[in-house]
């Protein structure tokens, strides 16, 4: 890298304590000049969008989250008061909480169990372990992200005998998502198995009136927030979905609305160079030729940010993996993003990424601050934190001497002011990015179809069981079966869920495997 | 799906429990006849390494890991006895400590906290994952898996108080890995600053006569287990790196070694069909047009398996991701993994994988078996296991409308027999597209660099801080402070540096930030 270079594309913003170098991205000096009117027109779309525009024109719905940390710019006043009012009730509930005011059965709650999934868990897991501490949490947070009976009795296993003592927070948007709806369906029977009254340990976050809203309401939960459908699942971290367990946690949310809300300033301004999401988003046009020609890897050099890859990898991907455009056109856009932590990943993939395919580009996060409290030197004058600086610095220029191209993003520290930021700053990018290639970012049509799928299979899973039942005795093969049960076309998914429910503890239909597999038998004994 | 296809080409094994179904990769009829002399080479080759060639020729070394679960195998008698002397040792160490011969210096030991980093931490973060259960390990797990003082201090919190029951098992092949190196220091001044001595609660994993090896030995710690030459770090899973924390937590490390031998066995026959590592890696070849043109993304649909695609990225990407060819052409070869786990990614990118850029292909993973005691019924005759199955193919099935291909494996239960079965079919299937593609999957030249230029760094760092201190009140700005070090061709290195000691927790160099950056200005006081 020449120095010179480095100077003019090394953009620092000294006010928020964060700067974002491009310099390693190898675009040519006519690039941001080029870009300037779709520069423009993201600028343009995006200030319709905060000012109100149905920016989701597939859902007809607005896009708020920006309004979040900034309430007075909402369009409507009804708005502006909502917000305002919730985050006055999230203060309410989280100081009656950690003052003792309101506690669980057997006492002050000591822990936090999320119950959510995508949009309703990323962020509030993204920031659990980015700003939480076992010695300084309030709460102790836990999640069920899935609807895997294994991996919850595995945090319920952890929360033996503290049931009394655990606050649930139930997460969905539209109420009714199956995952959120099976975990709090487990929860309340782990409360129930212990003797204690789910209701009086769960509070809703869900949109007003949906399934889980009534289903709160007619239990008498603690308390029901909402999910407004301005804010979709993926960029809901500053709201109800974000603040509330954070602020059970004991992390400080103002703080972290205060870093959004600011970056969200920077990055309204309409010159490129002051705007660190519109060269975020330029950088990514850049190297991925406005297709998706390149992965995304996310190497943050610092353990509190390992789950922000996953974070980003929803809001990236969900935002822009689309197959149509705005006006219709098959265009399967989309930018493919993973990665984990630095020095770490330097000992798993930064091999391939160095000598291999070259179809990524590199997002390095650089964390100034080692610690809060010196750290033991492991040298002379030179600690564990110097050396995973020494990695990153490494790493980047020998992924640069090899053609590699890298964005760094550095930030002081990794705080609630921080993360806000950086949360704000990728929402905004996406918007942009978005922009550029023409698509909406903010629905998911692509999920349904998985959604309708599985609904299907669920049916048939419960036609099987009752065909089986009332045919005790009898043996079927999968083609058998399914052309009894109307399914001739489709023996594969029959007998895959054959297969499950002979592999059911304590299962009532049992299997004679046999070779072809075709030929095993199922019989309801 | 078609049935006919199905049939065809879902492959089960019905004495290892498994299967593979690659019925939805769309290759053409005539693909597995025309790679059959591509496969059987592969199959010599792999009959060669397996014999104790020199399967490894840039670092001279022969490649052994298959031995480690097979010892009769190995090609020389002096193998032999040290794989069987050390399982021996492993196991006599695990007992010890079970039944509380060997103790901490506050008791019976409790925790372990595991050292390491790339292949030293994977695998044993993987397989403590995917085989713990908070109620039922014999000791609790914990890593230090970076040099990220933060997270380190994490760790510790955690372990506050109980340093005296905790057990450290450090492990680095080389016995000079930087980080793992910096994490043993940092835990032995956490053990001193408990005023325990850290040494009787270590145990080192080193090559023989390594730094590490020297520095146990010298310190008087508890054990001291080998690390062979002939065993690379990523594929140390089935060696003492994964099989003494594995035991020490209580896992049955046996039957992980069962599941890896018998994975072994199959994986040698040369029928293709008959082979499910020869097939995998056939898929990727199709999938990737032998050149990494697509990602493979890793969908193991149950909780415990989540970090298994982490464990996959290093094991394919470090092993695959090459610039130069056997005969030394520049191929640049390499396929990017990610993944994480179905079904909470379906509420992440999902979205793009069916809908957006098609630049990937799926690996699912089914475990038939959804928990070993029944779980709650979420409606009637439904679990949410039966939820999780049925977004697994409902998914599936949505991405197979839309062109996206995918593999799918079915193991029966996540069990050490199919753990250790997954590894040793992941090891071959490597393998085996290494022979493809004509490359050493054994070495990783490209993360020398890095390494390198870190190393220059930190001397920088220290000349940087040398340079100061003896110029105290001297106010010098990044250009200034290069030149007077040497360093008048590089001011951005030690601008960065420069920045991140002004950030340390009591710095002695403060910084006057300056618009623009480079007139910032650093002075030690």
């Amino acid at each position: 890298m020449s120095w010179q270079r480095f100077q003019e594309h090394h953009y620092t913003f000294p006010n928020l304590d964060f700067a974002i170098d491009i310099s390693r991205m190898a675009f040519p000096d006519d690039f941001l000049a080029k870009m300037q009117p779709k520069a423009d027109k993201a600028v343009a779309d995006m200030k319709a969008l905060e000012a109100g525009a149905i920016a989701n024109p597939d859902e007809g719905r607005q896009v708020g989250h920006y309004w979040l940390r900034a309430p007075e710019l909402a369009p409507d006043a009804s708005i502006v008061d909502s917000i305002k009012e919730t985050l006055g009730t999230i203060g309410n509930i989280t100081a009656s909480i950690h003052n003792g005011e309101t506690q669980g059965v057997d006492g002050k709650f000591e822990n936090l169990l999320v119950i959510g999934i995508g949009g309703s868990a990323l962020g509030p897991q993204f920031v659990a372990q980015a700003l939480g501490h076992p010695e300084k949490d309030k709460l102790t947070p836990f999640f069920f992200d899935n609807t895997d009976p294994e991996g919850m009795d595995i945090v319920l296993a952890r929360l033996r005998g503290q049931l009394g003592k655990t606050l649930a927070v139930v997460i969905s948007k539209s109420g009714g998502t199956p995952e959120t709806r099976n975990g709090m369906l487990v929860a309340e029977a782990a409360w129930k198995s212990a003797g204690l009254d789910f209701a009086k340990h769960a509070i809703a976050v869900t949109g007003k009136d949906s399934k889980l809203d009534n289903y709160a309401k007619v239990n008498g939960w603690l308390h029901r927030l909402p999910m407004w459908d301005w804010v979709g699942g993926r960029t809901s971290e500053t709201g109800p979905v974000g603040i509330l367990p954070a602020a059970l946690q004991g992390i400080d949310t103002d703080q972290l609305l205060v870093g959004a809300k600011e970056m969200d300033a920077v990055t309204r301004v309409p010159d490129t160079k002051q705007n660190p999401a519109l060269l975020l988003a330029l950088m990514w046009y850049h190297a991925t030729n406005g297709n998706g020609e390149k992965d995304m890897v996310v190497l943050p050099y610092k353990d509190r940010l390992q789950l922000f890859s996953k974070y980003l990898q929803q809001l990236i991907m969900e935002s822009l993996g689309k197959e149509l455009d705005l006006d219709g056109k098959t265009v399967n856009q989309g930018i493919a993003v993973y990665g984990n932590k630095g020095s770490t990943d330097q000992h798993a993939y930064v091999q391939q990424l160095r000598e291999g395919t070259n179809n990524f580009f590199a997002t390095f996060i650089e964390v100034l601050q080692e610690a809060t409290t010196p750290p033991v030197e492991v040298e002379e004058g030179i600690t564990s934190g110097d050396y995973l600086q020494g990695f990153l610095l490494g790493t980047r220029q020998a992924l640069h001497d090899n053609g590699r191209e890298s964005v760094t993003l550095t930030i002081q520290s990794v705080s609630p002011r921080s993360v806000g930021q950086l949360i704000a700053l990728f929402e905004r990018a996406v918007g942009f990015y978005a922009s550029f290639v023409n698509i909406n970012a903010y629905h998911q049509p692509g999920v349904e179809a998985g959604k309708k799928a599985a609904a299907s299979i669920l049916e048939l899973n419960k036609a099987i069981q009752k065909h089986l039942a009332s045919n005790k005795g009898t043996a079927y093969t999968a083609e058998t079966l399914a052309a009894a049960i109307g399914q001739g076309t489709d023996p594969e998914t029959t007998y895959k869920l054959l297969c499950s429910l002979a592999a059911k503890p304590e299962p009532r239909i049992q299997s004679q495997p046999a070779t072809p597999f075709k030929d095993t038998k199922f019989i309801y004994s």
